[in-house]
């Protein structure tokens, strides 16, 4: 066998994922040298933390401390942020794009907050930045996008990416659960973190989000651009009466272009029991990509995890390594030259078909109220779904599925339904259902 | 605006797919100029056929037809092979390989037959062949398998990769409808060839299945070590009491690789209805992949078509154009070199459960001699259906479901039946069922 042209790798951040790919490269550094035609090497792993046990077995003298002496050392070309947020992480890959390093990076944080800085940076020193974990884990979405289908213009993208809230989502269904519980259960099984807003409040999934959005529409998305809400408190009821009707909730990311502007969103979404997303459960995640070349595509897979993400990571350092051999960058990472600004859609004007709790006064004439301040509105109704209740109940719950009708149409029907005296006792509970035109 | 790099693009063949690549370079060529800081240029469409409408406007100075004379012109830097086949595809191929010049190319079976010869003439010249198209249409499977997933061994992959097959299954399932009328249908609304054997006798997702196998386990696959069984004369009462047990019947391409040797197969198999696999429906295709460290992947999209098919042949010209600015190739694109000969399992081997159906004598005694010669060759039985006939019926349908058992037990315990005087009155039908351990 010829010798190998080395490949150095340096890993930042010892925890779940660091140790997942100092795992691969050990388990398959062979079948990859064999692969490419490049051997990756590690060459050192940094974090403060090196007690710690890890489920891997390391040569001590790999391990250090000081990510900064780890960056410069001359036998490491490629550097694998796993850190975290957006403190020393930035810190780092910005010191190793300086550097002409490439970095591979798994944050999607960094990359929703900081994402045009560090593409500035990597281009002025003639360097790349890679991210295939951060969107997806092990799911090749972000090769698919850049690479496959770079022949499509991008319509529309739709994405269950926070595979912590599928899971939760998914157990309220199959067993019938609150929140509350799920979460907590989910907490133990160390599937959702102690803190979890990042994942239940969708904060995590609009990071991501702004990621996508960036490849398909050739610009910067600032994260004030999306419009985010979380699976935080929704009721087991809504899961089941949605479920009735035909329909999964889904914590869905949206991505929309069209005539009138750019849409980047996330909300739980009622999504039609048949169409391949909703069959997505627990852990695991999926990204439906409509092309106006390719049609629909869809990619899943498991979402995050020690394994999944580090075979994203190992990709990239594939990519990073052949793309060195061939002496530098090949493809321009950095986003798309903005040509015009992208405008972004007024939220008010999205159209699309709702589901709706209302806690209805339960007495004669109530229902042609609530109807008629729909009609006012020109809100369609779909249909309407009101279970026996006891006869001396003072609310009864309606489900209505309306027909296509704005967020603001829709708001300001609400409003008015609120301010009829007696109506309504408890603020209405909408969803919106996405029909994938 | 900087002037861009010209990257000049012949077509080989200009049918369906030829005229979806020259409306994508027309309709999307400043995106791809701006993706990519390569413009694709057409230099020239060769055919045969120069007369027929194609729906797609060319510059008639672009339209010959000596596509040996456009392989060698100075300006035509890539040579998209459409033709088809492996008579003058392979001739042309061949001839701009050994020009040095790239090819992309749809072919699968091409690349099924001669793909060795191709890789092999691809590195004598050191250039390369792409082939994205072949399987899967516009999904970047190929892409996915090899440089997404590229750190991970493929231990196993299932694809529906015949829409013309899964069009049929899926209309016959649906609507009720035997073969022969469902296939009728599809060669009207042109769905089906007018000689559609390749497709519907599983030949067509055999040449995707060796090509995939060649990825997967790097190695060539000759097409006798494939196990095909396409879906003629698939009968419609099977796809009935498959569905009454909550299995769906698909073209089902299987790739496994275990302690026993590899596997590559195609026919008719059951899938569980709420399988991923289960839900493609119609032309869609999908592919399944398992590795060792990304765990369980789907990939979905149009299986074939002109759009489709135009988007995975862009991607490839995109990724030959950026190889040929960096100054060549980058990836070895040919197989993984073989480092022992692969072992092809013995297909007598292979344990699954099976769908069973079986015409039995309608008398005492005769569901305890078959279930007595299944238990013989050690084959368990999970369910056994036998719905009401008439009384005076001779022979009744028994659908048995059984325990996993080898290819060879259930053979054998098919020929014992046969041979049993009166007890069945036709071939029993058999079919695999994937429980994707």
């Amino acid at each position: 066998m010829t010798r190998l042209k080395k490949f150095g790798v340096a890993v930042l951040g010892f925890g779940t994922v660091g140790a997942g790919v100092v795992e691969t490269l050990q388990k398959n550094g062979d079948l990859l040298a064999e692969r490419l035609g490049v051997r990756l090497v590690l060459r050192g792993v940094a974090d403060l933390d090196l007690t710690t046990d890890r489920g891997v077995t390391v040569d001590p003298e790999l391990l250090t401390t000081d990510a900064a002496a780890l960056i410069e050392r001359d036998d490491v070309d490629v550097v694998v942020e796993l850190i975290g947020g957006t403190g020393v992480a930035r810190q780092f890959t910005l010191q190793a794009l300086k550097a002409g390093k490439p970095v591979v990076t798994a944050n999607k944080k960094l990359l929703a907050e900081y994402g045009e800085e560090l593409h500035r940076v990597a281009e002025e020193h003639q360097t790349e930045i890679h991210f295939e974990a951060a969107v997806g884990g092990g799911i090749p979405i972000i090769k698919s996008l850049r690479e496959g289908l770079c022949g499509n213009r991008i319509q529309s993208m739709y994405g269950i990416l926070n595979g912590t809230c599928n899971y939760i989502l998914t157990r309220m269904e199959d067993e019938n659960l609150p929140f509350d519980e799920v979460l907590d259960a989910a907490q133990k099984a160390g599937y959702a973190e102690a803190e979890p807003s990042l994942d239940i409040d969708g904060l995590d999934t609009a990071h991501k989000a702004a990621v996508l959005a960036s490849l398909a529409y050739g610009c910067t998305v600032p994260l004030e651009k999306v419009q985010v809400a979380g699976i935080r408190g929704l009721s087991a009821v809504d899961i089941a009466y949605a479920a009735d009707m035909g329909y999964r909730i889904k914590l869905l990311a949206i991505l929309q272009s069209g005539d009138h502007g750019v849409e980047v969103s996330v909300q739980p979404t009622l999504l039609h029991h048949s169409h391949q997303l909703a069959a997505v459960s627990g852990v695991y995640n999926a990204v439906l990509v409509e092309g106006d070349i390719v049609g629909t595509t869809l990619y899943y897979g498991r979402g995050a995890g020690r394994e999944a993400t580090a075979s994203a990571v190992v990709g990239d350092l594939a990519d990073t390594a052949l793309n060195l051999q061939a002496g530098g960058r090949r493809r321009d990472l950095s986003l798309v030259k903005e040509k015009a600004p992208v405008v972004f859609r007024d939220p008010g004007d999205i159209v699309s078909r709702h589901y709706l709790r209302v806690s209805m006064r339960n007495a004669s004439g109530m229902m042609a109220r609530l109807a008629t301040v729909l009609g006012d509105h020109e809100i369609g109704i779909d249909s309407i779904m009101q279970k026996e209740a006891p006869l001396d109940a003072a609310y009864v719950p309606v489900i209505i599925v309306t027909g296509p009708a704005s967020e603001r149409a829709m708001a300001d029907a609400l409003a008015t339904i609120a301010g009829i005296d007696g109506l309504i006792d408890q603020a209405p509970v909408m969803y919106r259902i996405e029909d994938f035109n």
